[in-house]
């Protein structure tokens, strides 16, 4: 089949345009749609420090790839990558590898830190002393270093690879779970003190699409699933989602259509809260204190105790299981 | 299996809740179900006369039927039934039976009309002599005279059969398919002078808690599908919902939940327009000429010349089909 474009031959087929694309007009395609994206959302404006959350796996390596691209020679626009490890045996060792290496060849600063370091226990310790599911850990430490470290490096944006077949599933999945405020915490957010502003400049391309870009620029492809990764209710939310575009090609855009229309609706649901300093960590919280330092507490690696009136730290540690 | 409330056998497991229930203890959830419904949305207050759109099917037979239950002791509610038959060989004669047995056994007066003379032509032969899909043609009519004739029997609302299963087909499917004016179209819509206000008492049952009410009552189960009915993408999100509800019990009230917290949304972004009077027939519409009179002006059925400057009616007439 030739390209709908010119006269080589395709390498893709995008459904929902109808269009076969060669390699070129592929790579020109996806860097044309993430580009909009950014506009669109004014993600990236002018004199920007944008820190990378870079995993290793294929969304952030593409992602590092194609800001490197976009914004590389743009003097006023800077690139700097965070790579969290995490502590997980087996897992996380070669993607951190392929992180470093990722960044050394796009010439991205590269910034390594540990939840071992940073918050005193691996991931895996965590699992094994705590009663919480792994995700719940992760997530919430995962976010509070990456705010950190992004703050610390005095980035503006804090970029991370989400693409267009995670957000949409979010975003199905509290719709049917009648979670809306889980779905207005998807609404992009505005600046506020201590907390650095998310972006997710591949929301609108297809995992597929994220997948190929990263075989075209020989990018290092790790496919490998998280070992605690245990969501069936997202993995059914995401069949279905992969079963509808597949016979309603472009139905995933829809579905972030919707989300979008919503939007104003969702920010005047739940308007932006104030935000508070941690009273342990000083980090930004809604509450008095953080999540992450409530987890420290809970896991025993915090035992402090703070004389504020209606928080009693000390009873909620569980000292018994140390 | 015995039922959770008493020592009967059971008939039923009502997952979402975890209960086995007995015919009794069914019947009473049923009804207590619906009528929490009637009371949280208003759907029947005091002094009302309400239309039954009584097709004959079980969702309207149920509906006939749970109604006269819950109301047929009142001197001040009214029920009177009104069934239209379209005209669609072999599928409809007997329901217009059904309906009719039905209403005349719970005494509740029964109305019958037909497009062939309300309109002027069946849906078979619409069907053949138009190019729209029979939904299209069915769906505007059968609207049309519903509110037409409720209004003629001074009804204060119209009351429809659709099931929880219904419901939130609908609204995931518009959702999905980026239709957010269409789903604003399914908030309970306020009193417009004109049109009456359409209610759905068994919006919060499971369609299989319908059949089982119309079984245990003996009540006539038809089941045969309409001849026109084509709607594959519905199907798709009909089973998809089925498969989401079996696994994960309860998902469809979340469905109509996350559609409940988003009314003051939709009814923000789709303020209820203000209606006028149909040019051509005097019906409500939003626009000048009804959709009813645009689509028999394209049969050929209306041949009418309206005086109106921007609206040429000649000219939608398709004269050389006929």
């Amino acid at each position: 089949m030739k390209c709908s474009h010119c006269s080589r031959d395709a390498v893709y087929f995008q459904r929902h345009s109808g269009r076969h694309l060669c390699k070129k007009h592929f790579l020109n395609d996806f860097l044309k749609r993430v580009k909009r994206s950014i506009k669109k959302y004014r993600m990236i404006e002018r004199e920007e420090r944008i820190a990378l959350a870079v995993s290793g796996g294929k969304d952030s390596i593409v992602l590092a790839h194609v800001l490197s691209k976009l914004y590389g020679e743009r003097r006023d626009i800077e690139l700097v990558a965070i790579t969290v490890d995490e502590g997980i045996k087996g897992y996380r060792p070669p993607t951190v590898k392929i992180a470093k290496s990722v960044c050394k060849d796009l010439s991205i600063e590269h910034h390594l830190i540990s939840f071992k370091r940073e918050i005193g226990m691996n991931l895996d310790e965590m699992v094994e002393r705590g009663e919480r599911n792994p995700c719940s850990y992760c997530g919430v430490f995962r976010k509070y270093l990456l705010n950190k470290k992004a703050r610390e490096l005095s980035a503006s944006k804090l970029a991370t690879g989400h693409n267009l077949d995670d957000e949409t599933q979010t975003i199905l999945l509290n719709f049917l779970q009648s979670d809306i405020e889980r779905l207005a915490r998807l609404v992009p957010s505005k600046v506020q003190e201590g907390l650095i502003v998310r972006i997710k400049p591949l929301r609108e391309v297809y995992e597929k699409e994220v997948v190929l870009y990263a075989l075209i620029n020989n990018l290092p492809l790790m496919v490998d699933e998280c070992p605690y990764s245990r969501t069936p209710v997202r993995a059914v939310v995401r069949d279905f989602l992969y079963e509808f575009e597949k016979r309603y090609p472009g139905r995933k855009y829809s579905v972030m259509r919707s989300f979008e229309a919503l939007i104003p609706c969702l920010q005047s649901m739940y308007p932006q809260i104030r935000l508070k300093r941690c009273k342990v960590c000083g980090e930004p919280t809604p509450k008095q204190v953080c999540q992450a330092c409530e987890l420290k507490m809970e896991l025993g690696i915090l035992g402090l105790h703070v004389s504020d009136g209606d928080y009693a730290y000390k009873s909620r540690q569980k000292s018994s299981k140390n």
